[in-house]
């Protein structure tokens, strides 16, 4: 496990070290990181289209697939605060509260897994997670079926989504709604995304610093790709555990997944994309300042004691992965009626 | 206070007697009834501008206002749902339930008062009142202040709402910018609105029979105007007590507020506008069924136990009441920082 963390540290340094000799930050930059599309990416075995992009969104803000019709996916991924509910964990049925801080929905697509500990293959998948988590939406498959099924209104919404499908009210295709909706949930035309595409002055001097250091002290080495993360699991504490604060030990993270050693308090490096929106941070949620979680991934992951200088330029270059947040519109919902199967709070 | 009640429904049944008579059914009813405008319309002492509706509407989605950064005002008057949450009572802090069910928001600024009880003068008044409810939002206004003070986007968006103020962020101009928002929430060119601008085509045969019922039976004595009700307070029961599920002997409705005995079990009349979309039905929100609030109305209101006919007819009448819903763009709303009050859960 540390094999891959430093092997993958080693080779950032290797390149960062060669970019600094260019002096082409830019293109350096472009070799480890990619703009977010101007459009969302096609999703494999669930083509979209306006009717069922319009279905999930409906989905997605329908608080009645909750037992308790009190909760909805965007009442921990609000798509007005980042994606995200700015709790440590969140709040849900009968207000317990959540065992990891929620991951921001925005860009998600581009993640390689869904879930801290990854055990979600895709959005689809995960879609279905909370709906059935005791201390989330609390409700069943076959609840949400029902329920849908008792709703009018959704029985055109899902023949529209779901054209060849002679029974569409079913639980696959409700996750599969919510997350053709959720892979429009993606984030432009960031000013490092425009950096990326080549305009030289998106990045002010000390963000440009910030991503020098960012690159330099080996960052890079997890946070890559279009998310700047979401592309690799690796452990939380690889150089110096974080505390029992940060890194509790009842929380295996992705050994709970794979039960394999190796797979111990190892969590999903998440994505940095509109960081700056979504405190706290990290798995326990137990960090809101920004900042202070830059300095503990320098002790934590790389071993260093970042100077407080590039602790303020990486920072600085962090918010500069603030994209354009999506413009949705609220979806009206179809109305219950006296035959529709009622709330248990 | 039963003087009262009869001597409107009295009026009620001579003017529609006299419509019966005429044979002009559109006519007596634009003598009883208005349409929705198609523009909000102003509050007094309280401008609207375009900058204080856009404020308006960060706050009322803002979950920060609430003691645990869960609850926002879009959580029991949600803009997808009729300005409703479908629930017999909503669930606030600590997972607590409401006293009363929660009125819709969508055309509140017609009403004469707010709240089931009147306590609130209007809609601003009333926007102060679920934040500081233990069992609501339970946090303090001033509190409200403070984390609104520390959230840096806000500061910009105050000065913008009101540009005279020089220190804007107050619990008054919360309420303020909520209530013009809140304004914007009505739902015009419902198919009776449509009628009562002289659509003779507009209402089915059912509905004009409903209408005919509605206004012949007398239930027009309180359900009358731009909201067909909101315009005054009645006792619930007048005739005959609907029994302790509906009317617990606990809540004695606006007699709280005045102490004056004339007041016991006296609640602001509902309004009926968007009434199909809103179930549960009445203050305690212990009818799902639109056709069952109808029989309760007719037995307890009028002593009348109205025909199977009248109540499919008038249930036709009242789906003719659903108007336009508000479109409604998610504000992307100011990110917190390292210095913003955090929530307290």
């Amino acid at each position: 496990m540390q094999k891959r963390v430093l092997s993958g540290l080693l080779s950032a340094f290797l390149v960062a070290g060669s970019a600094q000799a260019a002096d082409d930050l830019m293109a350096v930059a472009q070799d480890f990181f990619k703009p977010i599309p101007a459009k969302p990416p096609a999703l494999e075995g669930n083509p979209a289209s306006a009717a069922k992009i319009e279905l999930g969104k409906m989905l997605y803000f329908d608080t009645r697939l909750s037992e308790s019709h009190n909760i909805s996916c965007n009442s921990c991924h609000v798509v007005g605060m980042g994606g995200v509910d700015l709790q440590e964990t969140s709040l849900g049925q009968s207000w317990q509260t959540g065992a990891r801080n929620s991951p921001t929905v925005f860009n998600a697509v581009f993640n390689l897994a869904q879930f801290w500990d990854g055990r979600a293959a895709d959005l689809e998948e995960q879609a279905g997670g909370p709906l059935v988590n005791p201390v989330e939406m609390a409700t069943t498959e076959g609840h949400v079926v029902e329920q849908l099924d008792g709703i009018p209104g959704y029985h055109e919404a899902f023949r529209a989504a779901f054209p060849d499908d002679t029974d569409p009210i079913r639980i696959e295709n409700v996750q599969k709604a919510i997350a053709v909706f959720e892979a429009t949930l993606i984030t432009p035309n960031a000013p490092f995304d425009q950096y990326l595409n080549g305009d030289e002055t998106a990045l002010n001097a000390q963000q440009k610093a910030g991503l020098q250091a960012f690159m330099d002290n080996g960052c890079v080495a997890c946070h890559s790709g279009i998310n700047l993360g979401g592309e690799q699991f690796q452990p939380f504490g690889v150089v110096e555990n974080p505390g029992e604060d940060l890194l509790p030990p009842g929380d295996k993270g992705r050994f709970d997944v794979s039960q394999l050693p190796e797979d111990e308090f190892v969590f999903k490096v998440p994505g940095l994309r509109n960081i700056a929106l979504t405190p706290p941070y990290f798995h326990t949620g137990k960090v809101w300042d920004l900042k202070q979680a830059v300095r503990v991934m320098g002790t934590a992951q790389l071993g260093i004691d970042l100077s407080e200088d590039d602790v303020e330029n990486i920072t600085a270059f962090l918010h500069s992965l603030t994209g354009d947040q999506p413009r949705i519109v609220y979806p009206v919902l179809p109305p219950s009626t006296a035959e529709t199967p009622r709330p248990n709070p």
